[in-house]
């Protein structure tokens, strides 16, 4: 029997104490400082998961690690031969970040279980929550390590990338939490998109759209694809500070009219209604050469890239190539842009949206479409042919710092609308599979 | 009898050999990879100061070190207690810097004072040259320490500064290299303004302005007075990179719109006939905390400003707080700017400027007057009420790096103008005191 939008409700909020403390316990095994840390294939990242399959085996899910240590926590269905429903996210953060990043989306597919098992649902096919390794390209500066890794498409070259910290390689990593590189290296899946109804992913915001337009959830439109150039150099010349303004080839100054050039490209393509982002999390000058009366002759930074169409992409990448060469020509200097990594753009899947939009309203719940130009492991679903869509849940301080402001009242609402579609879903008619 | 200028060439230039060979011995004992290190009051100095003590032993001057360690070379003359003649530059480099900033001047003191006891002088009064510690203020961030302290005039916390590679107290550092750190704390002077009657510096140039004019010898206009922020803090949020522009606050592109808007002022300087210079030598987000797909919510910059007259500088300074005012509101981010030094602007003495520029001429050398951005130790000299003067050398590849290329028939042009005037003054009635 369906349960209705009501029962759905109070089954979920009656979690509310639970989920507080499920969230406290994952805040306080891998808090550091102000923030939290969780590894990629570290120490942080590990603690998570185990925690997290505990929970999971406590309430009765089946729980499965596959070769890349992503882990499956499944509500068995009637016909387990089916396409599954899948929700979930990563576990992983970066540096001193917040607690919700990832967590929240996992913890979500626990409550939404649960709320099922409470409602005495029984599935016509298997649902299950992932909770994904690897997601914050900081790590090993490679993008949806996890997810690629579970659909077989993980580049080679990704698992000799080394962890910024450790300096030690992925490969390294994954063999110390159980996973399995070689199979990994070989294009193992433990996922097959013909074996997916949907996958639908719950995140907290990271910017404050929702706090700014006053709705506690939002509907993602899709993952922007992106262009990312890890460590370019620009590359003038070391000199005394003596050295007057036309001779000097200033490292500084051309990166710094770098950014302020990406800066104006952004404003006006916002101006035009096309959104992107970049950003140049890195910037430096060498701190083996620079000093206060040296002019600097070398300077790196880091640079991110995204937009939502894949023409708009190649358009901020020629515009990027046309600025750069312009400084290189004005101030006499050279940028190497070095090793570039990019992901494809990744549009959520419209009926997957309405519905997710309808159980938004016959819950009562306010929503909008929401624009997030962060990167999700969702996008690796959608590239692989996964019909899927992402719940934004509102949160005032943006995420990856320790201030990330999520109210576990604003996340129920967003397990909510889960939980009804999982419902719907997993009630419906064997040859639905609609969402395709 | 006074030299011809014909001599005193003769002189000069049948050193030619031994100049090189000093100047080789100088980097051999002070290499490091491509160019030389010689650290204030470290290792690289001390070598220099004991090889050219070493030299000028062997010429039969008399050598003395004062509290600061400073060396003083002299040829003694007829009347020992009448205001003294003095020449000379400073020992130290900076890390990875060229053989010939700095040691180019106090070598020039050493073969004018050979030149004129080979031909004959009996100066009526003494001429010495001196091997300035501590010039460049990459070690300490503290100007002029090696003449400030023969002054007496080092603030006092200077004392306290700390070696940026060290990490302990220029007290500890001097001590190490055998100079009185308390004597310099109390003010003690080793030189008086009314005991010296004039100071000339011969430096390479650190801009290739003679170069292009064509010219080997360039006579110092002035030293430019500076104000310095060696670390300004520029604080705005560390942020998700899926946060959209319009809630950024963003550190790198701040700091880099402050970079590219001090770059215009300065144009526009130039263009109005104002010299000027500025200069962001260290510009880098925290290691610790930047990430590539983190907004930098911090970025610390190194700043040094630098003018020719006290107006001119007062002015700019105002700029620079307008434009960091302007780009605080825009951008929601904070600068602070920390602390400051700062260093009078110094103008060669005009009696002093028209002789050298006499002796030039009568050699057959030709010389144009050179307003260079650098800071000197002459600086020091001028403020103190010295009438001092610097020649210039002309070099194609700037300071601070070890390209520095500075031809040795330019350099023995500069020590023949350097001679003609020691001689002239030398034998000049006592009652002159004319450069004053």
């Amino acid at each position: 029997m369906t349960p209705t939008t009501s029962d759905i409700r109070q089954a979920v909020i009656g979690q509310k104490l639970y989920v507080a403390s499920l969230f406290e316990a994952l805040r306080a095994g891998s808090s550091v400082g102000e923030g939290v840390t969780r590894d990629s294939y570290g120490r942080g990242e590990q603690f998570a998961h185990q925690l997290i399959a505990e929970h999971a085996k406590a309430m009765g899910l089946e729980t499965q690690r596959d070769h890349a240590a992503n882990l499956f926590m499944t509500l068995a269905g009637k016909n387990r031969g089916t396409p599954r429903l899948l929700t979930g996210s990563h576990l992983d953060s970066v540096a001193n970040g917040g607690n919700f990043d990832g967590a929240a989306g996992v913890i979500a597919g626990l409550v939404a279980l649960k709320a099922l098992q409470h409602l005495g649902v029984q599935p016509t096919c298997d649902i299950t929550t992932v909770a994904i390794r690897a997601e914050e390209s900081v790590w090993f500066q490679v993008s949806y390590i996890g997810s690629r890794s579970a659909f077989g498409v993980l580049p080679l070259g990704a698992l000799e990338a080394r962890r910024v910290d450790t300096g030690r390689t992925l490969a390294e990593h994954m063999l110390e939490c159980g996973a399995h590189a070689d199979a990994v290296r070989s294009g193992e899946a433990s996922l097959q998109a013909s074996s997916i109804r949907a996958f639908v992913e719950l995140h907290i915001e990271q910017s404050p759209q929702l706090i700014e337009a006053g709705f506690p959830l939002g509907i993602g439109t899709g993952v922007p694809g992106n262009f990312r150039y890890p460590a370019v150099k620009i590359l003038g010349e070391y000199a005394h500070v003596g050295l007057a303004r036309r001779f000097r080839r200033d490292a500084v100054v051309a990166a710094s009219e770098l950014a302020v050039g990406l800066d104006e490209i952004w404003r006006t393509s916002d101006a035009a209604g096309q959104p992107m982002a970049f950003t140049i999390g890195r910037f430096y000058t060498d701190p083996s050469e620079h000093a206060l009366t040296k002019v600097a002759g070398e300077l790196t930074l880091s640079l991110d890239v995204r937009a939502y169409t894949s023409a708009h992409l190649a358009e901020l990448e020629a515009q990027l190539f046309q600025l750069a060469s312009d400084i290189e020509k004005k101030r006499s200097v050279r940028f190497e842009f070095g090793a570039r990594t990019s992901a494809d753009v990744a549009p959520s899947h419209p009926e997957l949206l309405s519905r997710l939009t309808h159980w938004a309203k016959a819950l009562g719940i306010e929503t909008m479409p929401l624009a997030s130009p962060a990167s999700h492991d969702t996008a690796t679903f959608t590239v692989a042919g996964v019909p899927s869509a992402m719940l934004f849940v509102r949160n005032a301080n943006g995420s990856h710092n320790p201030r990330e402001a999520m109210e576990i009242d604003d996340f129920l609402d967003g397990v909510c609308v889960l939980t009804a579609w999982l419902a719907a879903e997993a009630l419906a008619p064997q040859t639905a599979h609609a969402a395709r």
